[in-house]
């Protein structure tokens, strides 16, 4: 069988659950009615982080308007520095589920503490698990515990192999509705934030059955190279993109280096359009 | 002021309670009696996991017989594997809060999940923040809060930069007993497991005036390489050790391969205390 | 000038004569009628090594027949080990020499040697400098005073102002005819042979006026992933693509489990060329 | 064998003739007199690039005074930039050859080009090939047929398994009088120039018969660093250590950041002593 080589090719046992093998045509994460993982390439796009009402409802009407299926948007923020601004806290999630209301747009928001699942499942249609957090176990099992999908952001370190065992640990404790994402690792280079692994897009695709979208906005850091690299994932055969898109990038309080502007999301989608026609696919 | 350019030099600001500049004379963690960052060089030493009471105990009476001072044990285990030993929980906690009172060794042990630092910090004399979770930010708070000494990892990925700020976190809620512990990062080389980064001592040394340790058995990953490194880590002015023993390394539930047999270390000890003497420092 | 503020962005000074402020619209690099850097993606197609004169003949008119436009195949092989096949040498570059004849396509070939660079130059049409040579400056130095062009290929360990550093070798000495090529960087992850570092096409081509391609097959080392890389390296705006292919990739000599058949070749094309037309290029 | 398991541990095949199997005893290099890999450990010291008679000769004095045992001097310099300080060529190897008849320190400089090996030999009594010709093979053939004694540097992204390769490209053509040189690989860490692989010194000296030194000043490419990690190289088995010296690090050409002063190197000799002999060895 094709993938049995496969896994001796790359040198390590693929776990079981999460391995091609145990279910050969792919697993399709349904987030609200979206389907991720299908002939469809889905666009997620938002804020970095959720600032302000005004911020977040601009931002995600311009994401609605401009074919994007899922709206992101962080609510507890994973900073390096104690003093840089932390999020919203719960009242970021309340705003995301008022404007989720509005526009129909399904959320995303990542979840940072084993005590916040609950609260953050209570708000979001889909459960992001951070690169920092890729190997926070007992995080990982709480959210296979959820019901509720979750997006699972490879760690800026992690190998391929580490990546499919943190998803095994939330499929081995029950939840299946998981999606991968490459954000780009850290390398030697630094011209770029991370250097962004588009190989890992076939990669994880051939050794798992879980849809597989990229970040090339993290995977970057740059905004005027973000378009490029969208293109670059859609074209390597990725079932979706995560995009930062701010209303007013140079205002931002996080990320805004990297931030599309409104006006820069809406030039890019109908360019991503093509490029999945020409692979047979769709995207809005 | 030496501090202010080589702060400059190294391309990125010191963040304030970690810095030298705050405290030039350095900062001593004391550890139920026993100090670190004083003039002795610290030997923390013990199995990776806590597995049953004969392993804890018949190595921690050798870790003391052969001069450690303080003693390690992993009752919650972070596994790359789901399927993997995750370590005995609360009943490994007991086992080494036993152990403590017959040797008199203050004990390390790790803590993952914020739910349980409570608990952890109601045994353990000190807390380890695993490599891991170095940028597990809900946690870095919650230990921060706490009132034991941290022993905080380095990521296998993480920059100077991002090590010091995991520690701002810690100090910035009130808690200033830290030890840092330079532990391998993750490189190109595959022939050990990770590539021990030496002149992270001297470096973080310069820039914070917390202690700083080394652990050279994650660092290599490879039994018989801890030795060399061990000494070289106390010649680089390493402020103490943290070294893998187990009584029966081939039956080991977890990284077996990187831990020094009872005997090993016992004459291991010896050419340390002669580095130590020979930078005038001592050991036991 | 917005050129200006990027090089002050990617945290080095770019070198002068790279520097895309000398020439913003672009060099056209000339392959004895093959242009590359103009609105046409190029197709590089051939074996890693030439082997014998059937291998290359028969590789060489699948080539031409499926689109590629210039034919590479090293007569001179850097290999990692000694005992490793190195190459016919000058009975290769003969062979190509040959072939060229036939079939009308230009010849790239590698030359590792300045001794070597006058007999190299005497048969091929572009002279290709490897990456393990991207910072052998004699050499550098040697192919910037002939008149051939030159495909410079990423060091795999080179940042990219290492490599544009490279280029300004090459062009200080008044060959202004480079090409660059990038080939996969290393990294830690291992389930590839390389990481393809597809952000580097946009950052080199926003820095510097010179073309820009990419090695899919190097950059991954793996045959089944090269279709999907080599489609993404279009999309994210390439030049053109160099791709090993042999007429029986199991008994190749050198590299064969990164080498297309000829039939997986052919299937690729046509794909490549949608991709191309998406973005308003065209490949054949 | 011992060995022989070690050999599979690591995950590649030690190339035969570099293999310490082959010599068990290990080798011991000998340059004019001056024995690498014996009980002594050799300090290499001098400045990066001969400039001035002036400050070559005062340096060599000086390093000889201090303990030196060989002198350093680059006089064809690889440099990142065309436009930096090339080195003074062959007037350079006349000063290195005037100051070794004054001081009997026997010299050790670079050569880049296969074209220039019979002059360097001619001058030096060590030949150096850098890092960044590691992998130049036609280079490594030419100094393999050379009668003097090599030292060859890893590549600063070579893996242990490469550079016992290049080694056995040079053993190949029938020189055995390699001295490996460990002086940084490079790595994501950006405080220091590169990260000094200390582990690499037992591990060459456990795959290898061939003496192992260091370059703490690449490694570090701090000036202020060196000592520490001179330090815990004699700590850690090393056989020698090279060391950029300079009578005025500020006015250097070439690396003044990472030069010890005159002054700096007198001091640290003296430890270096201590080390070496709390490790039963001697160093002057």
């Amino acid at each position: 069988m094709g993938t049995c080589n496969n896994t001796t090719n790359v040198g390590f046992a693929i776990p079981a659950r999460v391995s091609r093998e145990t279910k050969p045509g792919g697993t399709i994460v349904n987030i609200d009615g979206i389907e991720v993982g299908g002939s469809d390439v889905v666009v997620i796009a938002g804020p970095c982080a959720v600032e302000t009402q005004e911020q977040l409802f601009e931002t995600a009407r311009a994401v609605k308007a401009g074919g994007g299926r899922i709206l992101r948007g962080g609510a507890f923020k994973p900073r390096s520095s104690p003093y840089s601004f932390q999020g919203l806290g719960e009242e970021g999630l309340k705003l995301l589920s008022l404007i989720r209301k509005e526009t129909g747009l399904p959320v995303v928001t990542e979840v940072m503490d084993t005590r916040q699942v609950e609260l953050v499942a209570g708000y979001a249609d889909m459960i992001q698990v951070g690169s920092r957090n890729m190997q926070n176990y007992p995080l990982l099992k709480e959210v296979g515990m959820c019901r509720k999908p979750v997006l699972l952001k490879r760690g800026m370190m992690a190998t391929i192999e580490e990546f499919l065992l943190a998803a095994e640990y939330i499929l081995s404790k029950g939840n299946e509705q998981i999606i991968l994402c490459e954000r780009g690792i850290r390398t030697f280079e630094t011209s770029t934030r991370n250097t962004l692994d588009l190989s890992a897009v076939p990669m994880l695709k051939r050794l798992s059955h879980l849809p597989v979208i990229v970040d090339p906005s993290h995977g970057t850091g740059i905004r005027w190279m973000v378009p490029a690299m969208a293109k670059a994932a859609v074209a390597v055969g990725a079932d979706g993109l995560i995009i930062e898109v701010h209303y007013n990038p140079e205002k931002a309080l996080s990320d805004g280096s990297q931030s599309l502007s409104l006006n820069e999301f809406n030039q890019l989608m109908p360019d991503l359009k093509k490029i999945a026609r020409a692979i047979d696919r769709d995207i809005f």
